[in-house]
């Protein structure tokens, strides 16, 4: 993509209410824009990372078995009262409206309640199970304070997956693999090293849920780390016992801040039995179906990705997520260099490499190199009067910040 | 697709609530899930339509310079007082909801204000212009009858594309490419010959607006058709003064129930003057932007399509949007015959051809023809001990019934 044609522009400063680091690097870079305390909108470059997130967690949720589908954001109140969740004493950060035909209606905070109505009709037999639908949508939680950039929203873009099992062994078999999936989650998108699977309170039917956790002092959570074993325990449920009962010493722990990117979670029949999610066992008894659910909050996930990378100049993505994998930055207003850096757009477009290319007129030269290191794509080639007389370029590791000088002719090779 | 892996079951009957064909069908087949009047869940089927909608929409916005954002569900007041649309005396279908902290937020109903006050902070010069951003999203309305099905939701996915031009004739010259990308969009999904171009009301700039009307008895809207020239006339401009002035004979015109599938429409500096959305043009002289509005409900769209195809049998896919280009059934309880079905559809597989397996066990022959028809996939390819004998395959054509016996070793060169 041009440059000259993403409205965007970068700014000096971020909004004086924007105190998350995250934030306001991605405000500054033309990524998000804020419509008010924790909620956002991703502009073109933003929208960008957001897809790659989601394209990499699809998936993975699709090779454990995940099919995906999309459920509404209004809630019905008569499914949530089933639960009892429309309480608003026991869920106190709801969204709700009203039908101007009269009823009350929510805006969906969670889905356990929707995929139990909606499965119920589904399921009837053992031959039904184990089944793993999912889906991307909007969240929304009505939270009172939300400083944590894109970290916390009032408005969140998420992915959710409930497992229905036949049984807690069927369901522990499944529980295994999403384990597995969310560290190649984890992994792909860049923060494999600093993410670490964590023990967290479990719910009635299981004694533990796992967190993943990364390491960041933009995290609100407290975890002990394990990490030679490369596992934590979350602050909540730090104590003796705990520590003894995985297998752990305590001077071996290590105390630090991180965020969670991800949980899963053993929920029983928490949600079949207020729903009477039941199958037929091949023997015809009734049983209730066995659930799990597994999140993963997509703009969190961006904003620690910001967090745990960002130097002094900016933004610093993986490849993997990265809106562009190479900037190719145009620099002086000369007519060779203009023609020398049109030939390598199209090269790399032909090579199907993204890259976005800074045709921008009349920018000096310093301010496309600080632009291009706020904006943080992992590859920035520079051609310039200087460099094209060698019959060179310049290729900067945006995280690394070296620079090496290429040939023209290798810029095809360079990504393969 | 294995079709035992997909946890969706057809259903003999829809809810006795539902009257709208399209929501009938759909429900019946397991494409929706009904949650409220005008609120519905994509099940997996459902959700692979709406995507192969929205692939084709994003590539003809892309085309026509497009450039894709998502702006936020949550809408901050003061943005929409600016033009004064918070006001209910002016817009009537408002879901509105509360802060915890104070302060109402609304669910976006539609975009102009969002994309005003974002581009506000991106637009200064004439060196801006054009740009034509767009996104998907959920929109609300509250309705208080809503009994169209998929047709008009309280919540609905749309696209909506804003041009923001320097002056009206560079906004003419878009207005003139986007007809074009609309025909293309309707073309594609296959009701491109029952869509017409059809002149309604404009707004102060503009004497006339332009919606795309597709021909269905389950439309709202009632046009006037000229179908020699392929344009009309909504009714609730239908005079004699505006036959006469886009060259039309009344007697010529044919009065048609309709469904409005897209529509297009200038709005001039309606948005840009109460935002003070100006920029400087190449003098130094401030003017307000030039905006235009560009919508496409996909929900409705999908509605149409099946409401305008669907028999007696079921539904009927065009194959750009079908789920599936191809059924697979397998027919009979046969080792040798399922042999044979599972060699086809690893074949049609590997040739990349999107297959619904039916390999589900012990339903008997007439039951797995009947959901076929109902699912409505383009293609049925029917494995049956009676044609693997003879080395032969059949395969229906699901719109025309058309069944013809292929060779085996055909289905790889069947839908090159």
């Amino acid at each position: 993509m041009k440059q000259s044609q993403l409205f965007t522009k970068t700014r000096k400063e971020a909004p004086k209410d924007e105190t998350a680091k995250n934030a306001q690097l991605l405000i500054r870079a033309g990524y998000i824009y804020k419509e008010m305390a924790g909620v956002y909108s991703y502009l073109p470059l933003g929208l960008r990372v957001m897809k790659n997130i989601e394209d990499i967690i699809r998936e993975e949720m699709n090779i454990i078995g995940g099919i995906e589908m999309k459920t509404s954001i209004l809630q019905n109140k008569e499914i949530w009262e089933k639960s009892d969740r429309w309480n608003d004493n026991v869920v106190n950060n709801w969204f709700k409206t009203k039908l101007k035909n009269g009823g009350e209606v929510g805006l969906s905070f969670t889905n356990e309640e929707a995929y139990s109505n909606i499965l119920k009709r589904y399921i009837n037999s053992y031959k039904d199970l184990p089944i793993y639908p999912y889906d991307f949508k909007e969240i929304f939680r009505n939270e009172t304070r939300s400083k944590s950039g894109i970290m916390r929203g009032r408005e969140f873009y998420w992915k959710a997956l409930y497992s229905f099992s036949k049984d807690e062994a069927e369901h522990n078999i499944f529980y295994e693999k999403t384990k597995i999936a969310y560290q190649n989650i984890f992994e792909k998108v860049g923060i494999g090293d600093l993410t670490y699977l964590t023990f967290a309170s479990g719910g009635t039917f299981s004694k533990f849920s796992h967190e993943f956790q990364t390491f960041t002092e933009a995290g609100e959570d407290t975890i002990y780390v394990d990490e030679k074993n490369k596992i934590a325990i979350n602050k909540e449920i730090y104590n003796d016992e705990v520590v003894k009962s995985l297998g752990l010493k305590k001077d071996e722990l290590i105390e630090k801040k991180a965020v969670e990117v991800g949980n899963i979670f053993t929920l029983g029949t928490k949600f079949s039995e207020p729903f009477d999610l039941k199958y037929k066992n091949n023997k015809g008894e009734e049983n209730y179906v066995f659930m799990g659910s597994y999140g993963i909050g997509l703009g969190r996930l961006m904003g620690t990705i910001v967090e745990v990378f960002a130097d002094s100049k900016g933004i610093i993505w993986p490849e993997t997520v990265a809106p562009f994998k190479i900037h190719l930055l145009e620099i002086g207003n000369d007519e060779k260099v203009r023609k020398e850096a049109e030939i390598i757009y199209k090269k790399l477009l032909d090579s199907k490499i993204e890259v976005l290319y800074d045709d921008r007129e009349n920018i000096r030269a310093g301010e496309k190199f600080a632009d291009a290191d706020l904006l943080g794509m992992p590859y920035q080639i520079i051609v310039s009067e200087k460099n094209i007389t060698t019959g060179k370029l310049e290729l900067k590791n945006r995280k690394t910040g070296e620079v090496k000088m290429i040939d023209e002719n290798e810029t095809d090779n360079l990504f393969i």
